[in-house]
């Protein structure tokens, strides 16, 4: 299974909204519908929307062959798509360095930028179970958040590919699930995977993290990035950052797990990163039921900043960075 | 408008499972009918659900008039029909300690524990805003948790009566509310009650807090409490404690606000408190959308423990206890 992948000629993703409910997949032939599919979150995950901004730019250079502005504006719009993941501009910057050659080259670069993620995921699954194994000893009680599997990425994960690796090495005690409000990637993406993969876990609320942690049952935080600063500083999906203050405050390791098409040495901190806002019907509504009164408004920041002085380390295909050290 | 009352010899209530999108009172005329209503959380709050239990006594004295160990035996159900909330117990032994006066004698002891609620409610609005005034200035932007307000009362409120009364002085910044998964007190019901009073608020998802705290975008945390222990440690629903994570990061108060009937001298700490473990369906559903797949199972504490030295101030009806003074 590959969340997204070239395919006759015509990009192929895993439409992760109709996850756990509906295993579909959908065909996209334009740059409209590769950006879109990006920013309804039908391809997400910062390895996997890097994978699409560069294939996206695959289907730009045979759809505007011959309009050279309008193949430069969608490039530009395929980078902006969403703001946060440095791994989306990256993409779309590498697939775009190969135009002078042509379609064909901009698709080879694309596909090689896919293989490269494939082999990232492996890595990582790899090092980052060494890693718990050592900090955590034989049977590891982890808490992840949102969805880092086979979905975020092409195929295998970051955080979850981890969690997959031990599982495989008969050394993984447990896994919670935080529920990753308000679009639940947690309970619908990596409850789906977990359950696929024959693991089993249990669902928690967001708030709860930091709790089950002071109460003792979570040996370890391991969740990814969207972006790793320059000084070790994690932009990652809302809620982290509070994992990350209970790990602190429970004495466990809050372990983060990305390739190093996420760590980005030209942004210096969380600080100057652009923090994508969401709609705020995302917040008011849970599935089809609406929670909140009519009328009611809501602040859905889709990411936050974890300081570098919270994580104890950083797992990525090539190294182990620690930030504290 | 009260969210209990006792009302031509039976206990009327706005049933909270209902809310927002429907107004609607339940009139409970047997123990049973009233234990239901206080496990399925028609009714809940710590306020309220001590005045339920104490009602539910009144009732049982009626109903059980000739049979002397099935009062017994209703008493104690519903003392301990939900564990964590000290005022449950509380409000049952209340009215249980003048069951020798025959029923008319629970009936007066019940009303006046209601009585003594809403007097206490409007003493905590007129304490806490006071207090908010000092530590945060002329306009504060509050971040509360769960429903704090008069549904959680009898009417009034606890946090929430401080929110409102700040906002009658003309002294509320902004307010925004925690949407408290799993069962969406904050997004269901806090909206309702704040649309009611005229205030303007955001909902947030719950993992969302801690970072709005840090982005510099929340003067003070102000919440309720299920349980006050004799060193300042607060039970309250879950996702308090990260919450108080935030703030203390943040360098921001944390103020809790609860009754006397709350505080618990005999309980010395956080450690020895019931922790409510409600059904994983909770976590797994909101109305009637499914978020996790088949099969998936759930963790789900009620409540979560901060411990007094993230407890800037417990405003009470008749003090203010500063846990680390």
């Amino acid at each position: 299974m590959r969340t997204i992948d070239w395919v006759d000629g015509a990009v192929e993703i895993i439409d992760q909204t109709a996850l756990p409910d509906t295993e579909r997949t959908l065909r996209l032939t334009t740059v409209d519908e590769v950006i879109d599919a990006i920013q309804r979150l039908a391809v997400r995950g910062a390895p996997a929307i890097g994978v699409a901004g560069a294939l996206g730019v695959a289907i730009a250079a045979r759809q505007y062959a011959d309009e050279p502005d309008a193949l430069t504006s969608a490039v530009l719009r395929l980078e902006t798509a969403r703001p946060t993941a440095v791994n989306l501009a990256r993409g779309v910057r590498t697939a775009a360095s190969a135009l002078g050659g042509g379609p064909q080259a901009v698709l080879d670069a694309a596909l090689a930028l896919r293989d490269a993620e494939i082999a990232s995921s492996a890595a990582m699954a790899e090092r980052g179970a060494d890693l718990v194994a050592v900090l955590c000893g034989s049977a590891p009680r982890l808490l992840t958040h949102c969805n880092t599997g086979g979905l975020a990425t092409v195929t295998g994960g970051t955080a979850l590919g981890v969690v997959a690796e031990l599982h495989r090495r008969g050394g993984l005690g447990a896994v919670i699930a935080s529920e990753t409000r308000p679009l639940l990637q947690g309970a619908r993406l990596t409850a789906w995977e977990l359950g696929r993969l024959g693991i089993d876990y249990q669902v928690a609320v967001d708030g709860a993290g930091p709790f089950l942690m002071a109460r003792g049952e979570v040996d370890a935080v391991i969740l990814g990035a969207d972006r790793v600063c320059a000084n070790g500083d994690v932009i990652n999906k809302v809620g982290s950052y509070a994992h990350a203050l209970g790990a602190r405050a429970a004495g466990i390791p809050f372990i983060v797990v990305a390739p190093e098409t996420t760590v980005d040495e030209h942004t210096p901190s969380g600080e100057t990163v652009e923090i994508e806002d969401r709609a705020a019907d995302e917040v008011l509504h849970f599935g089809n039921a609406r929670s909140a009164p009519p009328g009611a408004r809501a602040i859905n920041p889709a990411f936050d900043v974890t300081p570098y002085h919270l994580v104890t380390a950083i797992v990525t295909d090539t190294r182990v960075i620690e930030p504290n050290a």
